[in-house]
């Protein structure tokens, strides 16, 4: 089944405020206005909150820019374009893998000044199941083990890679790196994960009760949380 | 050293500000209003955002609200009180060990109405971190391991745990779960993490232009991602 390409217009205004409410994140960690202050953005913040759930989805049903078969994921909290917790990394097919570069800010700060662990994790996660799905393969997260060789600094140029290093049936195994952008050989976090599709049945338990935007049963058959990757 | 304790009113308007933005984010991924109004809400953010950076901290400036030697960091990506990444997890100790209860929005989604594999290995990160630091110990992550048993539900009560395991001079090994609040013995994720503190001179490359809020230098002695453990 061909997907249906998604709506411009909203696709436009969605990336338009993930953009916004980016920006806003930075620098609510960056800020050293007086608590005065704080509390008017805060009001301000809410104001807009409630124009925002004039009308909402519920969690079952999917985003109407979404479409898990075409593994777009317009909210993917490392790589949607219209979440504010996603840097959002840009995912690129090269090489026989993946690869995203990308700078930080200080709203993912572990260690002062440098990336927090778990978030390092986190975007591996992500890129490691898009090399899978670059490879034609998928699967949710079974395994995923990180060697953590030297901090990774904020608000400097990073390049992260990943390529599939095993394929055997629903079995996935796929290695990746986040590098300096100036030095992309040297591994500052290691990881690997191993990516298993879900059984038939087990796909259906999870997944039975997801509907699309306009709530039609549509349980996907290749659910991930991995995101569409630009081709070479 | 005492540490001195944060500024109240300051607290209070930091943590206010987190609540307003987490709320604002998870709004954002839910709504399902028109373009045009998801382009109004996007430029009323970018007005609030020119308000927070009217003044602003550097990159190796520690918040004023922070102290790193008593595990203090407001902004955490995960704990932060701060932070509109974080849910936040309020860590808690007891029976030698951390726990944290937490319930998940839709900002989070890896797989449809499923927390995202990597925000697991997050959350995991920070409490393995904190476990660490309850027991007197601390370090920064070396290796994290994740076994993924079964998908962890969004918008469901669930219950966070992490202890040490092993303590041997520098380094730190802590394990840690997932599980549904109402299923407390059935993981849905294990975590093992190995924390090392790093040495003298190697911690002090990190973190020598580190400076706290009013900018004299503050190079933390205990640098850490891990944040303040409620007593038990």
């Amino acid at each position: 089944m061909q997907s249906a390409p998604p709506d411009p217009e909203l696709l436009a205004a969605v990336t338009d405020l993930g953009s916004a409410l980016r920006a806003l994140v930075e620098a609510s960690v960056r800020t050293v206005v007086d608590p005065g202050e704080l509390r008017g953005v805060a009001t301000g913040v809410r104001a807009l909150t409630e124009r925002l759930e004039a009308a909402q989805r519920g969690v079952h049903q999917l985003p109407a820019l979404d479409d898990p078969v075409d593994f777009r994921r317009v909210f993917n909290p490392v790589s949607g374009v219209g979440s504010a917790l996603a840097p959002p990394l840009t995912i690129h097919q090269a090489n026989g893998g993946v690869f995203a570069r990308t700078s930080l800010g200080l709203a993912y700060e572990g260690p002062p000044a440098f990336l927090h662990g778990g978030m390092s994790s986190l975007f591996m996660d992500q890129l490691l199941g898009a090399a899978a799905v670059a490879a034609g393969l998928w699967g949710m997260t079974a395994r995923l083990e990180l060697d953590y060789r030297a901090p990774v600094p904020l608000l400097t140029p990073l390049e992260m890679r990943a390529h599939v290093t095993e394929d055997s049936g629903r079995k996935t195994v796929v290695q990746g790196i986040i590098a300096l952008a100036e030095a992309p050989d040297r591994a500052l976090v290691e990881a690997r994960g191993v990516f298993v599709m879900p059984r038939r049945d087990k796909a259906e338990a999870y997944f039975s009760a997801i509907t699309d935007a306009s709530g039609q049963a549509a349980p996907p058959g290749r659910p991930t949380d991995a995101t569409a990757v630009e081709p070479d």
